[in-house]
């Protein structure tokens, strides 16, 4: 299981590391998360709209803070295209709440997973203009909030159904024609899991850094052979990602945030939360 | 079902259009899918080595020749990276062999599915770098055989085993620092199915055609929701891929060639031979 050699990186201590709730399969209350959470180890966590339902953001933020956790980001937000003009100004108001959650929250950033085809279609370049506008309608609420929009590229393997932007470069085009002058207010994720095959990807990075557009980076693991589209992610270390050189490069673009793990599992869905915290803390020292 | 409208597209007509045998499962001998295809009206068919064990590729040309038949290419590559020189060296040797047959078989191309990471590997830079190797160590050979190396990217789904080479872009960079001067005989095969995310595509297809290096294009559908990575292809119209306006830029980027349906398929392998080739007829000549 031995990574690369990145002798450039430092070694990463859990106070850097923030558990996204996904990666426990949203099977116990918020509040029971955090607590693990934190006994864990981790200096973050990063909380699904789902966790919250029927709290109050702000509550939940104060109980993170008094655990000793900082909220890494908030996920995520609902799919932008839409079959009629009407349904595409109710997700754009849905992600308008999500925004004023998030900031109620304490999140700096709010992960936009920006949907594609509608149901029927064909036109992604459609459906790429649809997310460009419904980004564009939110992005001074979001600056008025102190939430970034964190825009996630998604693997290609979901572009019919959760992400018409299935790369760095396209996630740094649409920043850029969002926000010309560098005010800020929009980002990216770097998911290893979703760019690691990119031929280009370091160089990618590295601009993405220099345009300060880095706002979160998820980790996980690609497994060979990988057996569901959405539900069968690594646990660092078990598939074939190089995490560690993946975050090297990250960092040497100038990123200082967390390292968020995110997994999406049916393998580990079913074991003890306290064991997939405890194994996800071992991998990320040892490995990444 | 209604695809992009693309008005300057001709109708396409079968004789243009090409079975690539995967698409019937190699359920049946290579002579009977010969006459099954050139009785359904198709111009040509695409066979793989397994085909023609225990046969003549040149006496296998001939037959596909008298029933009326091109070849549009010839699949594929053995993987080139390995975990040893000897095994590397091994792979070469087998793909040499390899267009031989293409070349007694009166194949215009043989496949290049390159492969990726060997067992335990991680660093896609060295896969990548023995790709380039591998195929520089065999380009003399496919000219001087008349058989052109059709580089095909793989969709990044397969970036882990099958392919490491997952972009047009990334391909075109392999023709073009393998053969800087343009010679020939390296060229690229655009696959719907593998590249039809990409934001940059009509672009990159473009250039393809600009460089001669339009190979082959192939089609297939990509289902949503998509149960397999490799066995869940879809048949044209059953997807969400704009099947004919990918083929009309190819076409308006100065390819000439076949285009070829390649589906694996658990469900069209489970189907009538003669079943699943008229249904491709149908959707060819009406959706695409």
């Amino acid at each position: 299981m031995a990574m690369s050699d990145t002798a450039s990186t430092a070694p990463l201590s859990l106070a850097r590391c923030s558990i996204n709730t996904a990666t426990l399969g949203h099977n116990l209350p918020i509040e029971e998360v955090i607590e693990l959470v934190a006994r864990a180890g981790f200096g973050g966590i990063a909380p699904w709209r789902r966790d919250l339902e029927g709290r109050d953001a702000a509550a939940i933020g104060r109980r993170i803070r008094e655990a000793g956790l900082d909220v890494s980001g908030y996920c995520r937000s609902t799919y932008f295209p839409a079959a009629t003009a009407e349904q595409f100004r109710a997700n754009v108001a849905d992600n308008r709440r999500a925004i004023d959650e998030a900031a109620a929250l304490g999140a700096p950033c709010f992960v936009l997973v920006v949907g594609s085809l509608p149901e029927g279609g064909r036109d992604l370049a459609s459906a790429r203009a649809q997310v460009a506008e419904g980004i564009a309608l939110l992005l001074d609420h979001a600056r008025a909030s102190g939430v970034a929009l964190a825009l996630e590229p998604l693997h290609p393997m979901y572009a019919g159904d959760r992400s018409c932007v299935t790369s760095l470069p396209e996630a740094l085009a649409l920043c850029e024609a969002l926000d010309p002058e560098g005010r800020g207010g929009i980002n990216t994720v770097i998911d290893v899991y979703h760019l690691w095959w990119d031929w280009r990807l370091a160089g990618d990075i590295r601009r993405a850094g220099e345009e300060g557009r880095i706002g979160a980076f998820h980790v996980c693991d690609w497994l060979v052979p990988t057996t569901d589209l959405l539900l069968d992610r690594g646990m660092m270390g078990d598939g074939v990602i190089d995490v560690r050189g993946i975050r090297a490069e990250v960092e040497q673009a100038g990123y200082r945030g967390f390292v968020e793990t995110e997994i999406f599992s049916r393998h580990w869905w079913s074991r003890p939360a306290a064991e997939v915290l405890e194994t996800c803390a071992r991998r990320l020292v040892e490995l990444c």
